[in-house]
Order: C-alpha cells, then sequence, then structure tokens
C-alpha cells in the first residue's frame, strides 16, 4: 500500500538539500529518526504502549520526501491503516506528519547553529541562554507562539490512570474550554488526553474555532506516547529537558492530575526552579487536582513535600480536590495576573524569558547505577537544590521502571542503591510504596518489583 | 440582575422601526414570543422539560432591544444564571439570542410578505409553493445554506433514550465527524444532542474548524426541547410543518434513532413523501439505526411499515444495527450520489427544490376528538395517502400525550377513538404497546395511561 | 455570445419565486428596469453619456437568471464587449451585475412592505420615518453597513470637469487613501472616479486591502452615469431623494468639488438639511475645495450661499484652495469628533438616524412649468425653506438641462418662467451665468441655451 | 523625535539572542548594515538617488529594536519624516521595515549554515546547488512563496525613463493588472514603479484584494534604488547575483522596457542562460516591449544581439511595440503553459529549480580595469559563453558609471580598455553610442563622459 500525503498546516516547501538530507537510507540516522517518528504519529491510534513492539509489527513501514509543482509530498508505503478513515488519512495525523518533517529538519540544523552563533557573537553568553534559545527557536520555527494574550494551561499527569480519574481530566478540561482556555499537555492517553478531550466540548460551546490543543514530544517518547487525535499542535523537541524548558516558558498555568513517579518528577521540577530567588514574585498558578477518590493521593504527595521541601515549597501550589469549576476559575484569573506583570516588567506573553532556570534543571541526568548510588540525598537549606536532586532520584526510578536499557541494567546489576539521610530515605519509601499500593508504578494488573533498595542507614 | 449582550453572529443592525416593534410591553404579542423563545434559549442549561414550570420560575424575566452606536444590544433583566460562565454569556446561547431576534423579525415579515407576492405576482402559484418559497426565505435569512457541497445529515429520535442508546447516538456522531459531515437535528437533548457531541471530536480530529450543528425548531417546542450548547446555527421556523419542510429541503443524508410515537410520526411523514411518484429517482439517503440492545425496536417499526405501507415503502430505508461506520460511510456515499444528481437535474445543493410534498404534509392537522375520530384508517392502494393518515393519528397520539391543550381535552372527553379496518388497528396496537413497555411513551419511571382506545371492530 | 456569469459578492441564493418574477419578458416592467440597470453597468466601459443611443446600440442585449445547483446564474445575450477582458467578464461589472440584481428584487418587495408595516404597527409614524427606514432597509439588505468606525467621506462633484480639476480629484483622494479613509460618490466619471482611482493608490500604500468604494445610484441616472470600474460596492436606490437620504446617512464626512447646477442642488441640499435647529450640534465635516485654478468658482458660489442664506450658511462649510493633504486631514479629525458625538448620544457609526430631515426634501420635486413658476423665490427668516425651494429651482434647471422628458417640454413651451424677489432674481442670474461661461452647464464645446428665464421684476 | 513601531507584516517574535546581535553599536557591523537599510526605506519618499548624500542628511538616525510583552517593537530616532502621514509610519514603510529585519537576521545566518551543510551532508554538492538554496532559503523565509499557481511578471527597466516610456510602462501594468497578473521588479522608480501603480488600479477593476508587489533588492543598492510604496513584498538579497538568480527562479514572466547599460546587462544574462542547452525547451515568456516613440531603442538593441548572439538568442524574445494589452495577453497565456509544463516534469510552481545557471551566471564579477582588460570579446560558437562575457563588460559600464568606488578608479587609471574582435568592437561601441544619444546612460540634462576605451584594433 502506498498512499501520498499532502502537506496540511505550517509546511509546505522544502528545498532540494533538504529534500536530499530525508532521502530513504539504511544508513542515515537522521532518515531512521524521521521514520521513526513519523511511524508513531501513524500509529497513534493503535493501543500499545510498547515501542519495540509496535516497530517490529510495522517493519515494512517506508517513507519518502517527494518534491512536486505544489510544493513537498510525502509518500507512505504501508502504513497502519488506522490512520485512515475510508482510505483518507485522518486530518490530524496528516498535520502530524508534517509536524515531525518541520521538526526533525529543523532540530538537524538547531544543533550546528548554537555553535557557530556562540563563536560569532563573542559575547559571554553563558551555554544555559543557548539552551532557552535553542527552545524558543523550535517552538516559533513550528509557529507555536501566535500573538494572543495568556492562554494556555499545561496539564500533567499519569498517562495509565483509572477511569474516575480520566472523568475528572475531562471534567477539568470542559470548564477550562469554557473559559476558553487552551491546552497544552505531553500529547499522549490518560491525563494527556482527558483535558483535551473535555476542552474540546467546552469550546464548542464557546464556539471558539482556533482552540489550541499543543502537544510536546521528543523522539525517544513519541513512539509510547503519541500524539492523541485531538493535538493540533505538535512539536517534538529535541531531549526530556528542552521539552520540560518548553512547557514552562510556552505553558502560563499549570495543572498536576494524579500519576506515579513520573508526575512526581515534573512536580519536583517545577518546585525545584520556583524556589530559585530570582523566581520568586513571578505570578505562576499552580494546582494539584483529582477526583475526591484521589485525595489520598495529594495528602502523600503534600506531606513528602512539606517534610522534604519545606513550607515554603508548598506554598507554590495549591491543592483542590473535586472541584474542576475552581480549578478553572483560578487558572483564568491567573492569566490577567500573568498579562498585567509581564506587561510591566516587558517580558513576553508568549515565552517566559523572565524565568530563572539553573542549569542542573536544564541538563540531562543518565540514571546509571553509579550516579544513581552517588545522588546527594541530604536535607539541606538550599531547597531548589534538595529539588533537583530528588528530582533526578525520580527519574531514574523511572527510566528503572520504562525505559528499556535501564530495566536491561538492573536486570543485571540488581537494584539502585538509594543512600542518604534516614529520615528523608523513610519519607521517600512512604511516598513510594504508596504509589506501589495504589498501582500508579505499572499498568493494572502487573505486579511490581521495586528497581530500586532504599538504605535507611548512613 | 441587568445583562448587556452584543451581537455575535449574523444579525448586528436593526432598523428603529424594528425595533419599535419589539418594545417591552405586556399588550404585545410579539414582544410576548421573543421574551418567551429568549428565555427558552437561556434556560437550555436547567434540565426540565416542562415548559410552563419554567415560565413560572422565571416571571420576572424581562428583554429589551437597545440601538447602540456599533448596533443593537439585547438587555437582559433577570436572566437564568446558568446561561452564565464566571458572569459571562456562554457564546453559543449568545448566538442564539440573536438568531431568535433575527427569526422573529423575519417571521413577523414573512407572513404579510406571502399574501402580497401572490398578488403582485399575477401569476398561477399554488399555495404549496408559497409555503416552499417561505421556508427558503427563512432559512436564506438565517444564512442556513452557504455554498457548500451536500453534507448535511438529519439526525432524528427520541429526546429520552437510555444511555445505551445516547451512547451509541454519540458513537454515530462521531463517525459522521470523522467523514467531514455535519449535523443537523431538532435542537433538544437525547438523540438531537448525542450525535452533535459525538461529531464535535470528528470534526476535531479531523481539523474541521468550521463543523455546522443544525438546530431547528418552532416556537411552541423550543422551551421543551432548547437548542443544546453545541448547535452553532439555530432556526426557528414558524411552526411544525415548516420545520419539517425545513429538514426535509435542506438536509442531505437522514437517520432516525429510537423513540417514540413522535418519531413514527416523522418517519411516516418522510415515506409519505417518500412514496410519491415523482420523488421515485430521488436519492435519499435514509437509514434507521441503533445499538443492539434496540434491535427489537427497529424489527416491530419495521414490521409495521411492512404490513401497512408495504415493501415499497420499506425499499426506502436500510436498518442497520450496531455499526456507525457503516452508517456514516452510507451517508458519506449518499453525498456524492446527491452532488452528482442534483447537478445533472440542474437542482441545488442547498436547497431540494425538486423534492415535491403534497399539500396534506404541508397544512397542520388539528388533533381534536372529532378529527381524530374521522381519520380514514384503511388499507388503500395509494400508500402515500395512507402514509399522511397515518401520520395524523401518531402527531395526535403526541399531542395527547405532552400537548397541555390536547391532554386537557383528553381529561375533559376522555381518550381519542381510533376507528379503521381492524387489521390495521391490530397493527397500531401492538407497535404501541411495544412502545409503552419500552418505556418510550413518557419519561421513564411514570406510568403511562394511554390517551387513545383502539377499536378494533368496524 | 451568451455568456452565463457567477455571483461575485453578497448574492448567491434566489428562491424558485424570485426568479420567476424576473423572467425575460416583453411586458414585465420589473425584468425592463432589470435589463436596463445591467446593460448600464455592461456598458460602462463605454464613453457615452446619452442614454437612449446606448439602449438604441444594444437593442438585441437580453439577460436571464438561471437557478443551477451552485446557486444562481445571470446568463447575458448579446452584452457589450466592453464588459470583457480576454473574454472573461471584469470582476468589478460582475459583481455590479449582481448588486443590481440584489437591488432590483429588493426594491420590488420595499415598496409593498412599508406600507404593510404602517397598518400593522398601529403606531404613529409619519411617512418621513417610513422613508428613512426604507432607505436604512435597502443600504443593510445590500451590507453597505458592516461595523466599521466612522470612516466614509462621501464626493461630490461634476460628471465634466476639466483635467486640472480631475488631477485634483485624484490627489485628494490620494490624501484620502493615506488615512484610510473610504470613499462614497454618486458612480459615475469626473469628480465622482477621480477621488476613488487616488484612493486606490493611497490605499495601496498604506495596505489597506479591503478598502470601500461606494458608488450610490438610482435606476434612471445609472445609464448616463454607469459606475467606475473601481466602485466595489454598488446600490441602487428606487428613487432621487432617498438616493441623496442614503448619501447623507451613511457618509461621515462630505467633500464638494467643482460642478454646475447639479452641484449647486445638493450643496443646498446639504445645507437646508444642516440649518434644521435639530440639527444644529452635530459635527457634519464639509468642505469645498478645488484647485488654485477653478477659486472663481468658489468665490460665486459662496457669494451666493452669503447673500441668500446668510452668514450662519456658511458657517457650516469650509472652503479650500489647493490643499489636498489639509482637506484630508479635517475629514480624518472629523472622524473622531464624530465617533466621540455618536458614542455620546447612542446614535449608530453606520446610519445618522439622529440627523433630522424635513419632508421637503424627501418628497421628489416635479419640474413642470407649473411648479417651477409657482416656486417661492423670496428672501425669508427660514432659511431651511429658502433652502428648500433654491434646490428646487436648480433641480429644475438640472432637469431641463439634461432630462428628456423636461427637455422636450421645454421645446414645446419655451423656457421656466422664474419669478420672485428681485435682488435674489439677480443673484441667481449671476451665478448661473458664471457656470454657463464658466462652460459648467454643458459638456465643453457645445453651445449652452437657457432653459430658463428669471423675471426680475415683481 | 523617537517613534516606536510594531511589526506590521511576517515577523513578530526573536529570540533574545537576536535582538543582542542587533544592538546598536557603531563598531558592529551587522547593527550598522541593519540601520542603513532601515534608513533607505524610511527615506523611500525623497527624491534622491545619491546614497551618500542620504545617509549624511540622516545622520543623527538611530534604530533600536526592542523586545516588549506583544513581540518586538522597533524605536526610531531621529527618522525623516517623509515616512508618515500625520505622524503615523505609512503601512508599507512600516512594513518594509521588517522585512528588513527580518533579511538581515536570517542573511546574518545563512552564510554560516552553507558551510556547515555541506560539511554534514558529505555529499558532492557543487557550491553552484549551495547558491541555488541559499536563494531558496531566503526566499522562504520572507514567505515569497505563498501556493499560488504560476502568476508572476518580472518587469525590468530603467529607473530614469522619460514621462511617455513611464505612461506606458503604467499602461502595460494595467493590462497585467486586469489580468490578475502579480508584479516584481527591482524596488526602485521609473520602470520599477509603473508597472507597479498601473497594476494597482487594473486590480482594483478585478477586486483582486492580495495582488502582490514584490521588490528584490540588496544592500548596496537598496539606498539608491529604495522600495516604493506599492511594494507589499519586500526581499533583501545577500548579493546582485543573488537577486538575479531570485528574479529568475521566483518569476514566470519576464517584460524588459527601456533602460540603458543595466538593462542590456540584465537582458544579456537572461540569454546567457536560456541559451543553456538544458534550458532550451523551457517555456520562458520574455517580452520587449516599449511605446512607439522607444521603437528605436528596441531596434538597436535587437541588431545587437542578432549580430553577436545570432537568431537563436532572437528567438528567445518577442519585441511588441506599443500593444499593452498585447503583451499582457501573452504573459498571461504563458503562465498557462508554465503550470502544464512544471506540472509535467514535477518542478516547483514556486521556484524554478529545472533552470539551468552556470556557476559564471552566479558568481561575482569585480569590475577592476585588469579584469575588464582580460575579456575575452571574441565571437565563438558557444553562445552562451560569449553572453556571459558581454554581461561582464556591460556589468563593468555601469559601475564605472555609477558606483563610487569604480568611478574613483576610473578617476585615477582612465577609462577601462575593452579589446576584442574588431567587429564585435564595432557593435558594441554602436550600441553604446545609441544609448549615449537618447541619454540613457547618465540622468537627463547631464553630459556623458563615457568610461571606457573601445579599441577597435585586434
Amino acid at each position: 500500500m502506498i498512499v501520498r500525503i499532502s502537506p496540511k498546516g505550517s509546511m509546505e516547501q522544502l528545498s532540494q538539500l533538504e529534500v536530499a538530507r530525508l532521502k530513504q537510507n539504511a544508513q542515515s540516522e537522521l532518515y531512521q529518526l524521521y521514520r521513526n517518528c513519523s511511524l508513531a504519529v501513524l500509529a497513534s491510534g493503535i493501543k500499545c504502549d510498547n515501542s519495540q513492539k509496535l516497530f517490529n509489527q510495522f517493519e515494512g513501514f517506508k517513507i519518502n520526501v517527494l518534491q512536486k509543482e505544489r510544493g513537498i509530498k510525502i509518500e507512505l508505503i504501508n502504513p497502519p491503516t488506522a490512520a485512515f478513515v475510508d482510505g483518507k488519512i485522518i486530518a490530524s495525523i496528516q498535520e502530524h506528519l508534517f509536524s515531525v518533517l518541520r521538526d526533525i529538519i529543523y532540530l538537524n540544523d538547531i544543533i550546528y547553529l548554537n555553535d557557530k552563533f556562540a563563536q560569532l557573537d563573542h559575547i559571554d553568553l553563558t551555554h544555559s541562554d543557548h539552551i532557552t534559545n535553542s527552545v524558543f527557536d523550535i517552538l516559533r520555527n513550528a509557529h507555536a507562539m501566535p500573538l494572543f494574550d495568556p492562554n494556555i494551561v499545561v496539564c500533567w499527569g499519569g498517562h495509565s490512570i483509572n477511569n474516575t480519574e480520566f472523568q475528572y481530566t475531562k471534567a477539568v478540561g470542559h470548564e477550562l474550554g469554557l473559559r476558553e482556555l487552551d491546552i497544552c499537555t505531553g500529547c499522549g492517553p490518560g491525563a494527556m488526553e482527558g483535558p483535551m478531550k473535555g476542552a474540546t466540548v467546552g469550546h464548542a460551546k464557546q464556539q471558539v474555532n482556533h482552540a489550541r490543543y499543543i502537544g510536546l514530544t521528543e523522539p525517544n517518547i513519541i513512539a509510547a506516547e503519541p500524539p492523541n487525535h485531538i493535538v493540533n499542535e505538535l512539536v517534538i523537541l529535541p531531549d526530556i529537558e528542552k521539552r520540560l524548558e518548553a512547557f514552562v516558558r510556552l505553558g502560563h498555568g499549570f495543572i498536576i492530575f494524579p500519576g506515579g513517579a513520573g508526575t512526581t518528577e515534573e512536580l519536583l521540577y517545577l518546585l525545584g526552579i520556583l524556589l530559585h530567588k530570582d523566581n520568586q514574585d513571578l505570578p505562576f498558578p499552580l494546582i494539584l487536582t483529582g477526583p475526591k477518590e484521589s485525595a489520598d493521593y495529594f495528602t502523600h504527595v503534600d506531606a513528602f513535600i512539606g517534610a522534604t521541601l519545606g513550607k515554603e515549597a508548598q506554598d507554590k501550589y495549591q491543592i483542590i480536590i473535586d472541584n474542576p469549576a475552581e480549578v478553572a476559575m483560578i487558572q483564568k484569573e491567573g492569566m490577567e495576573t500573568i498579562k498585567k506583570f509581564r506587561k510591566k516588567i516587558g517580558d513576553s506573553y508568549q515565552y517566559h524569558w523572565t524565568l530563572k532556570i539553573n542549569p542542573e534543571f536544564q541538563f540531562p541526568f543518565q540514571p546509571t547505577h553509579e550516579n544513581m548510588a552517588k545522588l546527594d540525598l541530604h536535607f539541606q537549606s538550599d531547597k531548589a537544590k534538595l529539588a533537583a536532586n530528588l528530582r533526578q532520584a525520580f527519574s531514574g526510578i523511572v527510566a528503572g521502571n520504562v525505559k528499556m536499557e535501564t530495566v536491561n541494567s538492573i536486570e543485571k546489576q540488581g537494584p539502585f542503591q538509594l543512600k542518604g539521610d534516614p529520615k528523608l530515605m523513610i519519607l521517600m519509601d512512604t511516598l513510594l510504596s504508596a504509589f506501589v499500593e495504589q498501582q500508579r508504578m505499572k499498568l493494572a494488573g502487573t505486579l511490581y518489583v521495586p528497581c530500586y533498595d532504599i538504605t535507611h542507614g548512613h
């Protein structure tokens, strides 16, 4: 089966050089990256969160970029049929395919640009600034920053939440949609899809014709969490840290639904940034919310934050149980506050330049046994520092749960050894045990074997 | 509480004369009509299908049309709060308010125009043609006929269907939306809302930004079946018969979900028209569909049609059980057939002029005891005539179930007496008993006392 | 030669009744009116200001309205070839053809509506109000009142001005265009085309993509002054008086270039209205302007106004010689004043309801010998009344110069006899003689024989 | 005087790095380039074709890029007042300012990208391909390639033509506009402005709301030939050769009006390319045209081409005297031919990839005395090669006439010495003498002293 797809969305013209670089070629890393991201998008209707299995199933899939009289076309050879309705590709998948193409080509360029610019400017830019500018460049190239007023609510949470929690994320999305707010998530199912689905109906009631459902992803995660079909703006960032930075600079309000270790990692990332002294006064609406059945979850998380990062950190968020309308109202009011604040200080409505992000939140953490064992898990007065270390610990646990490479190394070398202050160790142990009990560490129905040992002694 | 609303949608300017005519005035019929329709729209979020109760609850509601520098505004005094989100009116209600204003003003004019035109033209137009032209004028004035290709699927069915059936109407709507088809219904809840709700998500996946969710209603029904909030084009026709004509001339494809006596009336209306010899060759996709749990319902209905109107009538529709995708595919294919056919014969894509509708389907039937008793309910070779008579019988039963005036007259004079061919009487009795048993005649949980006696003797 | 034209612009759908009414039919007045207006539009590229000659030349021209699957088409039989470029109709003519169709159909209706509404409303509306509302209805039906801020400058002046004056009208138009003002004129050549042509380039420099070039005309004048090709909104009013009312209610600022008796009539119309006591405080930017070569013209006109209507009338306008930028700046500033004023009093930005127009300016004056002889041409304290009488006198002279019927009756009965106050008679004589001398009464090169005798005695 | 300008057009967001690079800084070459191009745009209303004088007059002019909450703003310090109407910047200048900003930033990047890509791809791309791709990148970044059908007519000719010729270029533009063709020129006055001005009225008649008036320029020429105010798409290419390549790849049809040595250079450029064997079959509508008063000019040019490049070259163009409509008709028909041809071979409608341009037409020619003396000016069988050499000769003469640096070196070292085949030398001499006689080498009224000696001997 061979299908040719015309562009839908923002990319329409490629140069001959760009097309040449994407030529189908078993040896070309760029082609493989492009092919795999495209396959992930095409397979997004298929229920399967195991990338390897997916890639095996569609081994015969190939993709070509063709230059035609009216611009480029994409040729798909043996694509998954789930991407089509009556033989016609679903429009959102069609657009996502061209978003992939746009971003893959751009990511290829940006790496070299960065180096060059530093030399060119002969000015004292820290590498941190370069990362921030690169994230900006990628988002701009994706037309992800139209000149609207502050309006984007980022929704985070687990991708395999239970049905009560899923219905709740839809209800929150509905209330956000009724207030004409746009939604930005990590692209996948669960708490990433629910708010978008709910917002769709809310936006319809408010006759918002050009609502934005932004999905931010990265090449390693797109296959496991493919963009749901409501996403109408897909952007692929080069790695997890740039994706996180894109979330916090592009988004205006933040909502965290229940999740597992990954969601805790994200919360720690946010708190670590917000605890930076330069960020003290920035308006930053952050709400933790879920249905009343999930109240316990937030009690555990809040207790952990209180005991480790203290009241100062707890003051950065509100917990709201079972009240979608209130969540949405607070976010809506937050938009006004942000608008006034940024206008006053002259920061952009579209990209939160002022937010200070320390390099330890920008550079990737490699979750090896060695790095995990070396983590400094002791109480300390620099709460931002502690948040950074804790984030790395949870990041390692997430990898140990799901990332193929890390899982393999745990099979060989045994669980990670986490050491630190005994009191802190007990706090972590308690929180993680609660997640295990609530079946948040693995898909429901499977037995969870922890990938870590927490050493309570000194 | 006083709120002023600016226009959203197609009406923006009124003349001073038009504004004067709508002046708040207890004696003015036009003002009362305008006020009540507006109230129905504003109360659409409130669960209540009893108009009288609704009107009592909002006795203090008043409405004024104001002329301002940028066009008109509507002033609402004591409106239902359910129409607002955080003090701001919901956009769809805002638009519906102005649709009401537009149509009330226009309906006021059209009555006089019709008479005048007949005299003016000195040409031999039957009154039937005048009705057809009036319906066209109203739809055109409402901008309900943009120059698109055939694309509108009319969905009919009960307003109080069970949850399984409701989910099914959503699933069908989703598949229609995936095929980029627009939805037209009678405005209210149940089978009128489900297809729109499902289509919203389907359209989002296909990135259809300007999908149409058309609601056709009339002044006497708008309070009982207020436009759901997904409706983005609301048109008020002057009476039930013109509303039915608007459905069949504006719509291209037709789907009937389970319902009660009212839905049967609608099916008989359609079949009566389609059996007209002039309409034999018109492509007219008509599908009866429901979930497998509702298969029995269609068995009964089909048996009744077969036994009364014969195979010729049965050939006019397909019954599809539990297959939303197939329903949508057939409708989609039907659009192509209609397009080719109308192009060939030079009929409009927007308004089905060619469809022949006999006057007995255009003039209203008054369901008095006398008229019901006089109905000619015998088998006859003119199947279209029989369909017209049966439709009037079911129309009377619907009125006897829900229309205040008719209910009162039954309380005084006892049930309607339906007489006719004994075999035909048994068929009707069987069908109606099945509806009673399936709780389709009244809202679930209430005991149904039939408003009719079927006399099986001669 | 047979050509079929698709709609461009606002009309796309007609009912079968409307199409039937326009059927080609030698006996049908409506068809003849429609045919002749359409022919005038089609012949607009041909230099010819003699309607009769034009109609003779294209005797074989016929027009049909066809109903097709995508709406109506217009079929032209033997149209003037000047309307086409390489066999394709010029877009502005195409749109004008559909404007004619739209307005002819509407004018046919409005006559009857007016009568009906009066009976219907049982309220005490003077006939004057009805006229004002009808003009509104026609403009609204033509979509001539989009919701913009005050922006329309009406330009009046002769249709056969000399080249220096024509270049000056272009220069003024250019400056108006640079200030993003829209232009409204009487449709034809000369001072009606120049400002539009100049504005086209001004708008291009300001990248105004949707500038409005509004042409207001009426059935008896459209053939003599066909819409120039820059007009992008053409509206046909039913008669001269409604056309004048449309100008003053739709327009915001007013510019009068040099002209003849007709332009004097228009000035007297404006001054007569502005002298009404209810209109004293209305902001109404009115400028008389021309190149320095035409300074004399304005000296004569101003002297006449001063001597007849007094300083009060002179205060209503400014005379600006040879300064296009200043003219445009004053108009631009006037828009702000009008905006604030109308906002304060709640009058529409689109239609100047508040402006009081007395019935003597709304009802047509029939220029018979008897009516002309009866005119009360004496000084009087009611300057508005005097202005009305003078306007009628000049109106009669215009008719005597160009209107076929009036010209004929003068040939038979001799010139009009104008009598009145000797001093006033001398003033009129002086002004008219200056016009004759400046060759403003007839096209250059033809000898002018006055159509009037001014009796200086009592 | 300090003014802040908001974006109009396609650029709205800059990164902090990009803003930093443009910081006002006397030492920064990039800032100086940016400032001077911006000044040229702002001074475009001032009649002055001497860049040095212009820069001296506005020595105090400075420009800053500011980052604000809604994107960037440009701050102008002491800008020329001619850029403003009533204190408000003219929209086209406003857009041109942001085009300059967009292109300066991009040109800065592109230089480095090119080098990098060559290394990156490890593929055998000639440098010629890189140039072609860079030109594409610049045009794409400027949004100069919307997905329209072939529609762009490039108009070339002198910038100081006489009034008869100027009126003729307007008449041709008017006919092109009537045929809904877009215009692309070199930005400046004369034959570059006339076709745009005429097209403006033609487009208005055809109600073309989004007509394109594309101006292509380069940093060294923008001050001498600033974009006229009708240009609504301005693109700055890095140098003359890339600008020429942009013309021939972006444009579809070509018209050459009378001009001097520069216009001859352009004609030789085109013929040199069209004579390449790979370009034999490409449809390429090329018309030389002027009013009947300029017929002689074309006789001389045609004779020169015939005698040097032969009939094969003469067959590449048509000469049309005094027939604007025919010129436009041929261009319009050419668009259809191009459309069909590119569709057949799969080349883009937007960018003429297939056109083969040899490196000698891509690399700049430095007009030193040495290079001029070395030129191989002999007849030869490779006509494309001869065209290239002749182009360089004329290019040198243009530089000797107007380019400050070259003029100076001629003052010091005397005129260029052109040597070659005696017959060829006589042909050049004859043509150039005709230009001198027709006052095409210098502005009217100044005496022309040739910058070259043609040596007729061997």
